[in-house]
């Protein structure tokens, strides 16, 4: 999970800015690391570890002067966090110079990197952003920066949405499949490429459209065009950009996240009906559909738990006499409405189940005398070798255990999932154009190499 | 504004970090600073500017071993906010060592520091807190901290509810007007005194009951007591306590803060009504008023705006060019909810105008019909001189206009607040019993002196 | 040890400047904490951790305008350095705000400090500074500065040289017996008080003159004059700012320090020949007193050691297995220098001896044939009591071991200190006029009381 | 200007403190950035911008584990510093991982560049550093390191001064004509190669010798040997090591930089004599050459100037007003030394002539009769391209001025320079093995190419 953003200002004292409010606008997207890359008369480059708002200040974004600036948020998808992996990633090359941010993973990487040390390359960096770096580099040589895309897209395999910018020209690139999104907004000022569109919102610019799979848009001269580079039979959309990733303000590929969510409630209320006094999310990620929930039940929506709107991301962890605090921390319940009730909890995802567990049993102890837990997704069973962070995810509980199992787990009295075909209904998409891999192991590329590999 | 916490505990190893989480879940009464005294063979002070999070960390934590804590966490309440007014304030006195906490503001600080004065003593800081803990020191060289407290509950004038540390006895006291909110709970480890009950669930404790005003708990040698120290006639809890200050999964004096601002937005549906399509806060303040107006008037519950969740203390500001973006960087309509919509905007209270007129406008932009406004609050017309900071409530709107003047300003369709008695049938109070001098000017004591003299 | 400097100049601007640039050049007399309080049209006043220049930058020294400055640097006497006995302290009185730096230190400060508690005052620090700032603020309810001066004098005992800001008056003290230096200086900006003439050097100032013990200088609406405040029969000089503590540009009580250093090495030249190839300083300490050996000897000036000039007061620990390299970080021996060579190295003093043993050992390895050590200083065998730190010459090894002792520990071919009488005359002043306590354990005032507390 | 070193530990936990220690060493030698890189299971690097005892700390220190490290120290050569040209830097190739740190500057960096980038390669970085890895990359895939640094050599011009790790290998290497010393010392833990000598002592090893011009140093398991890989007709060692670069207790090439330095003032009493009363080092630079001065002319060494020892590398600029206290700052005359005395000050060099006049006017005004300079080298009348930084020396007084005219211009009553036999004689060494070109012009390879490109 990253989120990455291209800005063309005319007033080159104004681009530094609208990268910034952009990328603050997809801080959900990665809070790892964000970057900056402003072409002007010289080439600018900050990055660092941290938010956006801890990376950047007032003097910083003054210094950095010219008309294209890229920008990247990443996402921590591993315990060792370093700079050096912070994008975007500025090469000088005989073309020029040439600044990368990607939202995605290969699953071809070790064998292309192989390929390229084989011809005596050196590489700084672990990461795939470099290999394509070097391969678009390579084929700069050749050609201008669409042949170079369409010959590099040939050689990729996985999922790879890139902002980059090559001398005087700012290029979005999503990849054949479409596995993550990618959209163009204009402006008075000019234009803005963004993972989603509250980015876009974010700047004051209205959506143009989306950049479609095997799809560029190239900005030269404060002139934008759109330029098909690859086709493909198939689009592979990423399901869990709607479940879980994107803002809900968001509207990506033409579908509102928001009205996804809401209706993965109703869809629950009706595939997994029960009795109840109340229904509430786990806040905040099943807010949504908490109150689509609530609509299509008719059961009263009241908030069960609330959320420390303080919490950061470093804390204390209680020591071991305190170590059954550590939920309590991030939320509490509020007793006065559970008091007495039967309580239906949603959220979006259940990963190990431990968490779940002490929200129950909080809510329980709160004085409920129900407490029923829906899912807003399909059991998750298998890894994404697409971008998607399964560390966190790796022990998956459903992926070794049954539904009545995993109940029993996290001490409730009654639990149920969305089912496939539900959470398919709620986006409206042909489930051919999705990428439901996570949830039924069927992937839309061959990933028998990447295994042992993932990154963002 | 502030939130004090108290804490013993029987494991001199577990004190710090219980004060650490009890403050932790205070954080949204005070962002300034933050600090923890604990007492044990050796005093301990730790006191920073910025989060909990940020001033404490696991190695500081661990240093601070004692019985006894007392911690608080600062509103910043003017531009100039300084380490030297972070507390605890830890004085040395001839009866031995004071760490005070204080929430609230006197009104008769200037004479009270000038009788000190005229006697010799030396100030270090300009709180009033320094004037309550000279005054206290002075009382102990005639008696216990009992007695001590009622002398000088004689002297002050003004709110101050206070939790303080003196050699091994631990005490909260709330002024006998009781103002400030204070409880007591009971775990495993010992007890908690803190200002909301929040802070006491997220140590894993129950609550025992509220102090009363006028009432001190004195915690010596692992015995707790009740001791009532001051009498009055009246009581001033103040309202804004429910409104807008504590966490609604708090309970204080009684009443839950929850189902104050559900019943606040029934009333509100009662009181003005309106035909719309859709009822959304203005998040956060909004939420719950919101959910109970949306039930009362049978309008569906829709959330208009998403906020950032990542929006930071400090952020880069917009400039010149872009001074509109101010209020999207902190939140977003949702284009697909509102479009073509009549919309209810539920707020807990205006201040200047201008935050409001920005977000009717975004909701607008984004399509809505219609866009009426509900306030929480009667107007707010007279500045606070017990702890509220008015200097950003201070040009405040409602005290130079109308309603329908206001409702022009803001740019809404519709415009209402809640009345006064409806917000005391909200709350459940005799209207005696709280102060409600913000909302009507009648203040429960003299505040002559205080006009120019706020603090917290 | 600890270094005070105040400023007064016409130009506010100026002021915190000039009172940087005097401090920076005390830096040698503490490195703990710097502070400094320049009195306005408001207050300002800014204290640190760490060394003057890493406490202060452009923008703080810009905020501070007014034309009296007040500032300190403060020696870490103790493991525990804490922010809060940095000075200026600042504190605010009935007769105004009064800053008060201190270089000395009270014998007389418990019963002083029970005294004031008995009274009911409240301390916020632990140091003999407040206790001093409570004394004064009471005289002053009473009569001007040197009539409180004058007073408090009488109750003091120990050494306080002070320079204090009151209202818009800038005072310097130096105590009756005036262990500590206190020079005067006059500029075309105004006038600077400060501990050493190296302080009127940095800031392009010419030296008027010694403050006299038991005399102020009073400099008021750009006027200045000396004040007898109070006489004494004798005087007690701190000798070792001669030795080691001042800088040896300085000019103290009329006599040049470089000049009493470079006499020490003539005297011990006489007092203790030797034969030998070369005299070399342990630098950087025994430098000029190593070119007076030199001299008077006629033995080869040169250097066997060199010193790392990068050596920060942090450095990383040698582990166990490396624990010998301890002292090769800061110095290494020239081997070239000292091959096949009899060498005479000169320090001041001798604390522990530990370090000593390594610099001697570390010059045989070079291949010195003979190590000789001589001292420039009489053997240290009482504790200071009037602001010296003996925390680390606590474990004085002269106290407890003979010289042919320590010359055994240190491995050195032969060892002399030089004698009282040698010192005296190096220094050039009657002997009544010195402190000479520390080497003779015969002490100007009564310390009974001081034993168990000392301070800067 | 750099420093850097390689550590071959058989104890894998001292590893990187060894490390560390030599590079403390070395700080004289850069102190804009330090790091290090350790080989064990785990490839470590951890760099930062300061000094070596601001980048690491313990903790660090103790996750570095390995037996083989590399470091290097960067000296600030321009203005824009920055954290990507910190070395050591590590590449990942075909071969394994290489960490590489360069003491040195490519003169034809610009077309071996350029031939790379036609090759497809990417930069990260501007400096020559990256070039040499990637050209020893490419020769890694046809032999082993010594057959490809044999390669590289025939490839690079310029200076190149390395140090490497290569998966377990550990490797130092000097360019042919050996422009930058590089020395190999023993100790009980292993081996460990460094700039100079000093860093040898510094952890407590012996000198092995000076690694030759064209000569390897390889240590694999264990093993060390020498390994010629290059020949050359001449030498090209830089004389500024001796005149002021390496650390006084150095010994470089077999030739002791302290005898070099006192030999300088010898020879400079004998070329250019003056009747004066004593003689002074401009402190710290010219201290050595003053003590050999004084021993040839038989004039006392009398320190004229004291410097301030805690200044630091970044302070307060004296404003307008208050310019002229720019070096008072650090330094000081001593007024009893100079007062009434005819005085020779002694300089390793003079650059662009203010720093210099400052100080002769400031002993003068301290009552100097007559000021003397002595300058330890001849006049800097060209550029350095070998890795010198001249951006500071750049204005060089001595390339567009006389003597004489240099003399009126920093007020000296007389001016004279070493000359450039009295150099070669002081060093001891043949001419054709220097390299003399900022001093003659005449350059030891082609420089045309390298005009507009200097880097470390």
């Amino acid at each position: 999970m990253c989120g990455v953003v291209g800005v063309f200002c005319r007033d080159e004292n104004l681009t530094s800015r609208l990268a910034f409010f952009s990328l603050y606008s997809l801080q959900h997207r990665g809070q790892e690391s964000a970057g900056i890359a402003v072409f002007g008369d010289y080439i600018h480059i900050h990055k660092g570890m941290g938010l956006v708002s801890e990376v950047f200040d007032e003097k910083k974004l003054n210094e950095m002067r010219g008309n294209i600036a890229v920008g990247h948020v990443r996402y921590s998808t591993t315990g060792e966090s370093r700079i050096e992996n912070a994008q975007p990633l500025l090469v000088k090359t005989k073309s020029g110079a040439l600044a990368i941010a990607h939202n995605g993973n290969l699953v071809n990487y070790q064998s292309l990197r192989e390929e390229l040390e084989n011809g005596g390359a050196v590489f700084i960096t672990d990461s795939d952003t470099e290999v394509i770096a070097k391969l678009i580099s390579k084929q700069l040589l050749n050609g201008d920066v669409v042949s170079a895309l369409k010959s590099v897209s040939q050689m990729l395999s996985g999922s790879y949405t890139l902002v980059m910018a090559i001398n005087d020209t700012l290029i979005g690139y999503r990849d054949p499949l479409g596995f993550k999104p990618l959209i163009v907004g204009e402006g008075d000022f000019g234009y803005v490429i963004a993972s989603e569109s509250c980015a876009i919102d974010a700047v004051g610019a209205r959506v143009l459209r989306d950049v479609e799979p095997g799809e560029a848009v190239v900005i030269r001269e404060g002139e934008m065009e759109f330029v098909r580079v690859e086709r493909s039979d198939r689009k592979a959309l990423c399901v869990f950009e709607y479940i879980y990733f994107a803002r809900p303000d968001s509207i990506i590929d033409g579908i509102s996240v928001y009205d996804v969510r809401q209706k993965i409630g109703r869809i629950l209320a009706r595939e997994s009906p029960v009795e109840a006094d109340m229904v509430s999310p786990v806040p905040d990620s099943g807010t949504t559909s908490a109150i689509g929930f609530s609509k299509e039940s008719g059961i009263e929506y009241l908030e069960a738990l609330i959320k420390n709107r303080y919490v950061g991301r470093t804390f204390i962890l209680p020591n071991q006499s305190v170590r059954e605090l550590s939920v309590k921390i991030k939320m509490n319940a509020v007793k006065s409405n559970v008091d007495g009730k039967r309580v239906v909890l949603i959220d979006d995802s259940i990963v190990r189940g431990t968490t779940s567990r002490k929200i129950v049993d909080m809510v329980r102890n709160a004085g409920a005398k129900e407490v029923h837990f829906r899912v807003g997704s399909p059991p998750i069973i298998s890894p994404c070798y697409f971008g998607i962070d399964m560390s966190t995810r790796e022990e998956l509980i459903a992926s070794s255990k049954s539904v009545e199992e995993i109940r029993e787990e996290i001490n409730a009295d009654s639990l149920a999932y969305l089912s496939l075909d539900g959470l398919v209904e709620a986006v409206g998409m042909k489930k051919e154009d999705l990428c439901l891999a996570c949830l039924t192991a069927d992937y839309p590329v061959d990933v028998s190499e990447a295994a042992g590999c993932r990154r963002c």
